[in-house]
């Protein structure tokens, strides 16, 4: 088999972060033409959410033939400091392969690499969704290799996104789906006045209080069989007045909530402006993203099998954590993330099982070959 | 009778932005010294709080006579931009005198100096407690003349401070009071986090909405004969988280309340410590000032009366507004506050009617005569 360890050293040692362009793309090139993929680069937006390079590749199959797809970024956050060795200098200490992206997620990447060496190109279509942009804005990133794909009218039958979901051991769990994502600004205007004459004046901060102690009683939902409950969070207040005799002029405060696919982007924004407004505020929302699921099948049981035969334990499949592009992909095709182990992302020393990437390697091999089938 | 006018116009050319010292207090002691009085002037305290110039000033009466004192301020506020004319440089425009201090508090103190030349050094003794930081902190400046007077013996049996408390005109209002002032900083410390993973979090935002929600709802009381109810207001509120995806750990806000003399400034930080405790929050007050009443008796029927004489207006008596140099001068003696219209103090284009001036010193004469008569 193609050692993944070395191809993932490889994307290690070319420096990407995010938004990443040029060097690692080429680097993820190399090692594709050579495996008989048609590779398509292209470079999308400007600063500060740009530039940002996107690689879709594409091996195609015999006609009628299914095609399934791998998904992932090649930029990485910071290193930031304190590390033992370089963090774009890929070193092998002991079990251990360390660097920026070890695992978040050029070892996945690596190990889809070598997998899809595995595969005969005769099974079906294979291709790679690969971009330089999906821990910032994103903006430049899968959306526009999502724009890309349709404009040519590919379209994958599943995606599976090499996101580091595993926790403990390679293995234990994949992600079938994940919470949306909304963060709303509150604000409430009032009048300045002075503490002496508040009749004079109109204090914005109780009314401000009024909208968050309603909004964190709020019972958004209890669960449902495949997600937790949606979460609220308060997470910022902002008046800046430094002035001990001043009623302020305006009060302003930001949540952020988490939610199972019992809401939308849009419900929660009303279900949020109406208490802001009987209150006197307003509301305004960015939605991140809406929640996916990919509910218990065929595709997670092929992945559940795969995991099974590799590595003998059986994969959670959960809907915990943050978001990732899996939440532009499930607009194409059915999605499921399963990666590496993550308990050095976005770390200093961040570090990867060599064994992992090679078992991985493996998984990924037969996820493949059994959805082209 | 002395020209106020031209006193005012004196003491307004001498700038004197809080804190005070040096060329205004010059010119209220060659003000004072021809009528007889014993100046004292003493600077105290150092930067950034100092220094600051205060001046006592007395003409002895006979051996058994009464003591009357005057107080008020010669600092004023910063003039700000925006004037029609300089404001240290006095000048009168049809009836109005403008300058930066005209009613907040040289005018009254020009009218104080005119009506002592009225009053027989034979009347009894008066006196002038004058200081150079009323407007800012106030830490050397009433406060020091207190002592001052304490280590000699000085008792004065009345004072009138010269604070502009008219309304719409020269005599409609009294201050036989005011509200005691405390400001009470707000914290509560959690745990930070990232919004996916709440539970391993401690979100403190909740925690200081619930202790402002409930300190919003208190009712202090209903006021009473002389003062109307205690009021709270939050001022501010401070997080300064700029992550959207950040469970901030340190929430901070800070309220401020004015009471009535149901409450003192402890009794109130022991309520709003152990509201702020019972959510997991601290409470940390800073007291400004506790409330005083010169309840209605025969010094603001003195008052009363020669408002009426000279203007035909009953003076009502209130305890409403801000706070004064009166919270301390309280300790010594009985304390009543009377003085200019208050429409500009504080604003550019600061103006005095010219005809309040001389009427305010005929009223202040009244007053000096009927106390030590
Ligand atoms: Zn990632
Ligand atoms: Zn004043």
């Amino acid at each position: 088999m193609t050692d993944a360890i070395s191809l993932a050293e490889k994307l290690i040692a070319a420096p990407s972060v995010t938004p990443a362009t040029g060097l690692v793309f080429d680097v993820m090139e190399a090692m594709l033409e050579p495996l008989g993929f048609e590779v398509h680069r292209f470079v999308k937006g400007e600063a500060p959410d740009g530039p940002v390079e996107n690689l879709f590749a594409i091996r195609r199959g015999p006609d009628g033939s299914k095609h399934f797809a791998f998904a992932g970024h090649l930029d990485v956050v910071p290193p930031g400091e304190g590390w033992t060795s370089a963090p774009f200098a890929p070193e092998r200490r002991g079990d251990l392969l360390y660097g920026r992206g070890a695992v978040d997620m050029k070892g996945s990447i690596a190990s889809m690499v070598a997998a899809v060496a595995e595969v005969p190109a005769e099974a079906g279509t294979v291709s790679f969704i690969i971009t330089g942009d999906e821990e910032g804005p994103a903006v430049y990133g899968t959306r526009a290799l999502i724009d890309f794909m349709q404009e040519r009218g590919e379209t994958p039958d599943l995606c599976l996104v090499g996101e580091p979901t595993s926790v403990n051991q390679l293995g234990d769990m994949m992600k079938i789906g994940r919470r949306g994502s909304v963060n709303i600004w509150l604000e409430v205007e009032g009048t300045q006045g002075h503490v002496a004459y508040p009749h004079l004046a109109d204090n914005p901060l109780p009314k401000l209080v009024a909208i968050l102690a309603e909004l964190d009683a709020l019972v958004l939902d209890e669960g449902t069989n495949w997600f937790q409950p949606s979460n609220l969070e308060i997470t910022d207040l902002e008046v800046g007045n430094p002035a001990h005799n001043v009623i302020p002029a305006v009060a302003k405060a930001r949540i952020s909530i988490r939610f199972n696919d019992t809401h939308s982007g849009a419900s929660l924004s009303e279900t949020v402006s109406a208490i802001a407004e009987k209150h006197g505020g307003v509301a305004k929302p960015v939605i991140s993203g809406e929640p996916f699921l990919t509910p218990p099948g065929e595709f997670s049981q092929i992945i559940a099998d795969a995991v099974k035969a590799e590595t003998g334990i059986d994969p959670e499949p959960s809907t915990t954590g943050g978001t990732s592009d899996a939440r532009f992909l499930r607009a194409v095709c059915p999605v499921i993330e399963f990666g590496l182990c993550n308990a050095t992302m976005h770390k200093r020393d961040e570090a990867v099982a060599m064994a992992d990437l090679e078992t991985l390697a493996k998984i990924y091999a037969r996820i493949a070959k059994a959805v082209l089938g």
